[in-house]
């Protein structure tokens, strides 16, 4: 596990200041590990992600899937608020509980100007994943 | 446009007693228009949806995105609660303003078991899509 | 339809050039038309294309999009033999017939580092399309 | 590594009856692995996959991981000829050099009806992926 180009605590304090929107002492995100290469983050359970059924919503999947992308792309390439996703593709595969879930984000190629990352969406409590996530972000050019 | 299995008025009913956390009058949601085969949704504005430099976040577009499915789905199939996703495949074509988004499912394929579908999504004042969905949904077997 | 980079003849001069592998007399593959952002391109059948219950193979779905994909790309940008795919995202919607597949692209989006790209193949006699992709493809920087 | 469906010895006999126009003497392709839930594939290398640059093309990877896939599903559920790809998403991540390709293909999820899949495509020379593939097989319901 390489050292990451930012901390946990430094991705927070850029998170809460970039997108406050998104990461709030409110949100229930939290970055649980970030490593070059790689990041853990986890969404809080809320009934206000339940669908019928008792089941976590896909939005709430892909926007947590969204998230760990950001602070892995972040963790690999430093502070760069302008890096855009352009593509991002997900399977849904198993129906989580009505627990946490956790994301796991693992870059697969950082190139200069795009980076692609697999993410994997658990249940906190299934071990199988609930969704896979494969993404590209588009890498502003450096001056 | 042939006439949808569920009328705009009767997808709203649905929706506000299945989907209550996704769908309230607090959400900006609406359906503008459907049709057997496709439907027009709309997210009103808000300033919570914004990331740096003044786009409308990525995880907003698939939740509208995903409403716009969902209530695509319904209108061509009728009420069926639990049709759900199993893949949502996105690209980033353009950078939304601080505007409502649009929505505009269309189905591509509708099948026993699987229905695929289209979404292009606007800003309201621009006239290229910002993005464009392809995804897949799974139909329970009717009894 | 705004004129294309390059003319029908200048694309197929370019690719039996260039890709002699892929575009060549037996390949079967024409292009049919190009205009500034599509292009319409057809593979005529053969039987080594077939797979159980009669139908075409995915993988050659897969290259005809590949091939529409990069005319579609030279018609707008003009011969640069560099730009590469980078996500292709295929949803197979009908069986086709035993028949020539056509495939129309368009392009979504074209911007200084990626141009994003939508498919639609069709067998010959059906009216409905039998896959529909969208793609990626990043463009070098120019000099 | 559980048992598989069918063999090695058994998926060669079986595709070689089903398949001929993919697999066959000529074709390059070999099965050298397969278990429940998973399978190793090779395409030999052969100057007709060549593109502009050295490199393998991009039809010629996803033809191997459409083979992977199917072989892979064969080995979780046995000889079921009208399984069919319903998705297919392929991220290219690095140049392939003038080397044979493998394809290991993984089960996410194996379901009644849905499985989904994963495939990493190497280079025989490159430790890192060369591409990454998720795709969804439908499969016929069970008499």
């Amino acid at each position: 596990m390489t050292k990451p180009q930012m901390s946990v605590a430094e991705l927070e304090r850029f998170l809460a200041m970039e997108f406050p929107q998104a990461f709030h002492p409110g949100s229930g995100l939290t970055i649980e590990k970030a490593w070059f290469g790689g990041c853990r983050v986890r969404q809080a359970y809320s009934e206000k992600f339940i669908r019928p059924g008792g089941t976590i919503s896909g939005p709430t999947m892909m926007m947590l899937a969204d998230f760990a992308l950001y602070v892995a792309v972040l963790a690999a390439i430093g502070p760069v608020p302008l890096a855009v996703t352009t593509n991002f593709n997900i399977n849904f595969l198993r129906k989580p509980t009505q627990r946490d879930i956790v994301a796991e984000a693992r870059v697969l190629k950082l190139g200069k100007r795009l980076a692609v990352l697999e993410v994997n969406i658990f249940s906190e409590d299934i071990t199988e994943p609930v969704a896979h996530v494969t993404a590209t972000y588009s890498i502003p050019p450096m001056d």
